[in-house]
Formats: C-alpha cells, structure tokens, sequence
C-alpha cells in the first residue's frame, strides 16, 4: 500500500512518517496532502498557551483523557523551545503525558522552536492538515505563550485555552497580558496557591476592558494535577465550540486564518525563488555588498529587486 | 529649515518626528533615510536581552551613563511588550531609566511589541538607522529574550548582552537556553543573590560545549543596582566590539543582517502589493472562499498566484 493509502486506512506508522515528510518541506508530502485535502477540515483544534510553569502539559493530558473517555480520538502537536548546543527539543513536563503514549488513540508529536524549513508556524499547520486527514476529532497545539512567535501558531486554533497561574512575578504578568487577548477560555491552574481569587478577579477587570462581542471568556479554576475542574474547563471549551458553530464565526476564524496562512505561503515561496541556485544567491549578495559600501541604500535595492522581477498582482 | 536639514543638525525634536514617521511607515521618512543613507553604518549597535525580571533596564541605564561619562552619545529603542486592552506600552521598568530622559545626550524611544506596519524588526532597524543618521555613537536595543522575534530583532545588534538573573525556574531556564547562543557577553545580575555562582558554572559549562570560533563569551557578575561590575562588563563589551573589528567579523555580521533585512523588506513589500487595493483584496478572499470548501487546496492556490505574478527572478 502507498503512503497515502496506509494513512487513510489508519495506520498510525504511516501518520509518523507523514509528519517527518511535512516538517522536512517535502515534496511528497505536499502532492498527499493536496490529494486528501477534501479530508480537511474536519478536525476541531485547540490551542493551549500560557506562561512558562503554569502546568500546560499536565492540563493538557487531563483533557485529552476525558475527551478520550469519550470516544474522541487526539492529536498533540507540543511545541518546546529547542536547546541551542543540542539541537533537539528541551521536553521537560513531556515526560508527564507518559501515559498518554501507549493509547493507539492518542497522537503526540514534539516540535522544536528551531530549524524548521519555510518556519515553525508553517511545520505547525502542516502537521494540523495531517493529523486532520488521519481523521483525529481534536488536535491540541501546546506551545509557551511569549513572543510574537507563539502567539501567532496559537492563534490559529478555534478554541484558544489560556492557562494562568497564581502568583507570578510583575514582569512575567506583562508578558501575559500580550496575549491575554487570544484566550476564548481561561483557567487558573493551581488554584489551591495562594492568590487564586485574586488572580481571578484581577483577570475578570482586564476582561472587562476588553471588546468580547457575544462571548464573554469564561474563567475556570482548576487543579490540573489532582483533575478539579477540568471536567467544568472541558464544558467551557464545549460551549465556546458552540457558541462558533452556532454564530458562524468559526468559519470567520477559519476564514482569517486560511487567509494569513495563504499569504505566508506566497511569501516563502517567494523567498525560496529568490534564493534558488547559486548564481542568484552571488547576485544578492553582490547587492548586500554594495548596500555596506553605501553604494546604493537598501530601499531603492529592495524597488529595483521588485521591479525587475515582479509583474502588476493578479489572482 | 527642512526636517532633513534639522536632523544632521543636531535637533532632537527633528529625530523624535522622524522617528514617528519612521515607525509609521511614512514615505516621507523612506525619502530621509535614503538621501542620508550614507551617514549610516557609523553607531555601534548594542542589544540587551534576557528573562523578564534580569534587570535589563537597571543595566542599560547604568552602562549608558558610563559611556556618558566617556562623551559618547547613545540613543536607546526600549521593546515593550504591549498591553491587549489599552494599546500602549507597559512601560515598568522604563521608569528606572527617568533620569536618563533629562540628559540632552541619551535619546529613549519605547516601542511597544503591536501594531507596527510591517513588523517590530522592521521598526526596529529602521529606528536604528535614523539614531545612527543623527549621529548617535551607541545605540542600544533592550528587549525581553522570549519569542522567536524578540530574538530575531536583537541578534542584529552589532554586540548582545545576555543578562541572567540567579535561581529562575527550570521553565524560564529553558527560554533562556533557546536564546542562549545569541549572547557575546554575558552579565549574572543580582549577583549578590543565593546560586550566583552556581548560575556561572551552568553557564560556563553550556558555553563549553557551543562553538566559538575565536571568541569565548565572558561571564562577568553585577549587580546593576549597586554599580557593582557594571565598568568590568562595559570592558568586555569593548573587548568585543574590538574582536569584531580587528577579526572583520564586524563586517560579516552585518553583512549577514543586511542581507535578512533586505530579503524582508523585499517579502514586506511584496505583501503591500498583493494587498493593495479593494479589487485585489475581493479576489483574495474568493480564493480563500475556494480554499475553505475544499475546491482548490491551499498549495495549489499558491502555486496559482506565483505563476500569475511573478517572472523569473533576476537581480
């Protein structure tokens, strides 16, 4: 059977290497995906973000158990910062979903920050398409919530779970609140800290200001270690789904995102025509020459490079 | 006398307006910048980066006002992160940095992380090259080390300082290491905190197995608060600076960075051309109507508006 055989018919094999295909950029996985893209789009994925230490994995796997109780099948795209002198992803709270491994149910995959091909972004929307055609109901993208970075991949997600917790320094907070904005659902793990209630309440006032139009972010406290309230979170996240489906705005969600993601994509295939054969790279690097010499500045380099190679947009 | 006439001539007023163009993408601060193109290249570019909490601004100000004190002027671009419910900068530690604001010497511009057309980095460097056209000698850009784009923007600095703090958790830590190797110079601040010297050993230890051609990162411990070892580190930032130059990796560096900001600006560009226009934006969401119910797939739909708009790419 083919590789794209195999992965239709559930072969959880041929979904792994799939995956590795994608993140390399390769091309047989691009002509797959564009072959089963009619199987896209079925898939309900939720992003899960917040401040380092704030027990993202552990919460995660409690979702993904009770969803499990279900009947729901998952996939885990975790998304680590990677270690600089390794190269490899840096797992750490990982090694909490243990469990989840061994359920044939259940599909994890770690992504590192670096060295990902056309960017980790990109990598992380290719391995959605993928878990999607395998036929997952849930993907659950987990990623640390700062920098502009990871702010963008989350946001991808229909349902946006922001996880919070008591107690965390001024600086940390600030760093929170930029992407405070992207939560549809917030918890507040750790809840028996001291400080819960008040972070609670100081999050409801930062709500307040916000602009919400029909959904007001629900904020749930929860013990993701010992499972309290993970069972009221997994509703929330329930009626949020809802709540799109119903409005029509997660066709908009979908709509902007599909947008963004189409954009990016002309522009890093458009940076993989720049910088195709040597002979061009020679050329641009003749022209970075003559930019430090003060030869020519580099915004009339950037209208001679556009006007040479670019005709009038059409679609 | 022209806005360009009151730059070169010293006027702070002049720089804080072009500085605001700049930001705002306005054509008229292109037009500056291209005719004074050849008065950049001459400011030392200093970037300060971090875990939120190091004391990063508590540094800059005190090595700021040693460089003062050698008659050298600086101009400094403070990446806040922004607040989602009022729009603005959370300004925090800036408040430390009150004195330098009285000095005719320093100039401060604090940019929040939102809402600049066409990117923070681009805002960055374009802030940079207007500090440098007035004739700043350093101009240092702090900014909290999390996310890929905070790491992006500071790693065109000429020299990084990577301030650690002691004893942060194992999360933060991780950040930390995905941002590691950025680092020229390295300061231990709150030295006289419990772990110090632990937090030296660590950091010797990773930089052991890093590859450094011919320069070793130099570990120096301050506590900025105080004054204490802020000369010392200053000293090793020179040493750098003077390994860059005598080694002509000062060139390579920029080179490289030239050679990304000129691939961005021409991608940037692009996508003002691909947006402008009602006509075209109309065209774009038809394609990402088709996209949505699955009559085209995304990757053909790329490959559709490359072959429609561009020709074969030449220099």
């Amino acid at each position: 059977m083919s590789l794209q055989e195999r992965l239709v018919t559930g072969d959880v094999r041929a979904l792994a290497r799939l995956l590795t295909l994608a993140e390399n950029n390769d091309p047989e996985a691009t002509r797959i995906i564009k072959e089963l893209y009619d199987r896209t789009g079925n898939a309900y994925v939720v992003g899960i973000t917040g401040p380092p230490g704030a027990g993202k994995s552990t919460l995660t796997d409690k979702l993904v158990k009770l969803l499990r109780g279900q009947g729901k099948t998952v996939g885990i795209i975790a998304i680590d910062p990677t270690s600089p002198f390794t190269g490899g992803a840096i797992l750490g709270d990982r090694i909490r979903m243990q469990d989840l491994y061994t359920d044939p149910g259940v599909f994890i995959r770690s992504m590192g920050t670096r060295g990902h091909l056309g960017g980790l972004s990109r990598a992380t929307q290719t391995a959605v398409k993928v878990m999607d055609i395998f036929g997952k109901d849930y993907i659950f993208i987990e990623t640390v919530g700062v920098g502009q970075s990871e702010v963008d991949i989350v946001k991808t997600a229909d349902t946006v779970i922001m996880v919070m917790v008591p107690g965390l320094g001024d600086d940390i907070q600030a760093i929170k609140a930029g992407i405070m904005e992207i939560g549809d659902v917030f918890a507040i793990n750790k809840a028996d800290r001291e400080g819960a209630d008040r972070t609670k309440i100081e999050l409801e006032m930062m709500l307040d200001f916000g602009d919400h139009k029909d959904w007001r972010p629900p904020i749930t406290k929860v013990i993701a270690l010992d499972n309290t309230g993970t069972v009221e979170l997994l509703e929330n996240m329930f009626k949020h789904r809802e709540y799109l489906e119903k409005s029509g705005e997660l066709r908009n969600r979908r709509f902007r995102n599909t947008r963004e993601e189409l954009i990016q994509l002309v522009q890093s295939r458009l940076l993989e025509l720049i910088l195709q054969g040597t002979d061009k790279q020679a050329k641009l690097e003749g022209l970075v020459d003559r930019i430090l010499s003060r030869d020519i500045d580099i915004y009339t380099a950037v209208e001679d490079i556009i006007k040479k190679n670019f005709n009038q947009v059409k679609f």
